[in-house]
């Protein structure tokens, strides 16, 4: 067994989407100042990093990060090849990139995994078109990961490809890095901090090869 | 399969340990407001709820929580019944606890789940004697847990609980919740945030029952 970490490093250093809360690591208690131990505060926001979009993000009264089906966020996944797409991922492209008929969980490697070597935000990042959010929902996947920090294209004048896949409570990662993984089948664990009501959930994320 | 979350959930409400960092969690952007999403600022201890203690929590130059071994942090772990112990858990408590020989992840379940129905902070949990710590080392344990704040009883006069466990590399996960789980064989995935040179890492914890 072979275990592939998907996640992304919490720094201040780290990229974070335009808007959202800068990330602080501030130490509490240090030993080298003659504390027991070391301790520290940690400030960001919930949609830092490797992190999950519940229904709450964009649903008023949708679901919250602590009331997510952790049997969706447990299981086999498949991690497909769109590396060759160069802005939107479109539905013609999911319906060419050999998802299984039943498949749950599918996370798309593209060249967004490229771009975590890079410093500081990066705008020209591969996400959905909204055609390809609701091939999504049609097809009855659950989870859909996606490899740089949203799964909607910068600048889009409106939040279709979220309110598509939130409106029907499919689960989306965002922020994962593939770097390091090959397409295929794995089993993946992601698991959320649980934050009451939280409208979004930082992770760690994991794939799991047999 | 059944997945046990035995996870606290992270809110500014929850039980936190004297001197750390108080948890409070911020709207930054707001649907009722007028704002296209929902957004939230966190900010919190590093030990905060369901968290683990990587070495660097007590040793200097120890590992941090983003160095750990992710194959120690996921597999077969034994859940065992301590809910008889007052005070502290001893090598004898330890002994007569029926853990396997080859155990690598145990879990204690002692009255400290029990503490969770219960506002603020509660110093008289079960935690471990140095010399159930010592055990636990001698025993070849990787990974222990226990089900309230701390792994050293509250106002020791020295972490010599923390300092064994720790020295030795095991990891240790505070802050489980045990209250729903029986006594037997699981399948632990506990996946802490991959915070940078973490000193503590607030994680999600599921036991997963085959």
């Amino acid at each position: 067994m072979k275990i592939h970490d998907i996640s992304v490093s919490i720094s201040a250093a780290m990229p974070v989407y335009p808007g959202d809360p800068a990330v602080s690591i501030e130490p509490v208690l240090q030993i080298a100042k003659g504390d027991d131990a070391n301790v520290s505060r940690l400030s960001f926001g919930n949609h830092t990093g490797t992190h999950l979009d519940p229904p709450a993000h964009f649903v008023p009264g949708g679901k919250s990060v602590d009331q997510l089906n952790l049997s969706t966020l447990f299981g086999p996944a498949r991690v497909v090849d769109l590396t060759r797409v160069q802005t939107a991922i479109t539905a013609d492209d999911l319906e060419r990139a050999r998802i299984p008929k039943r498949a749950v969980r599918v996370l798309c490697k593209t060249r967004n995994s490229e771009l975590w070597a890079r410093a500081g935000f990066q705008k020209d990042f591969v996400a959905f078109a909204w055609d390809a959010a609701q091939w999504i929902v049609d097809r009855g996947i659950r989870l859909i990961g996606i490899d740089y920090l949203s799964a909607e294209s910068f600048g889009a004048s409106e939040p279709k490809t979220h309110r598509v896949l939130l409106n029907a409570g499919v689960i989306v990662i965002e922020g994962i890095d593939l770097r390091n993984v090959a397409p295929g089948n794995y089993t993946l664990a992601c698991l959320p901090l649980k934050i009451k009501d939280g409208d979004g959930g930082p992770a760690r994320a994991i794939l799991i090869e047999e």
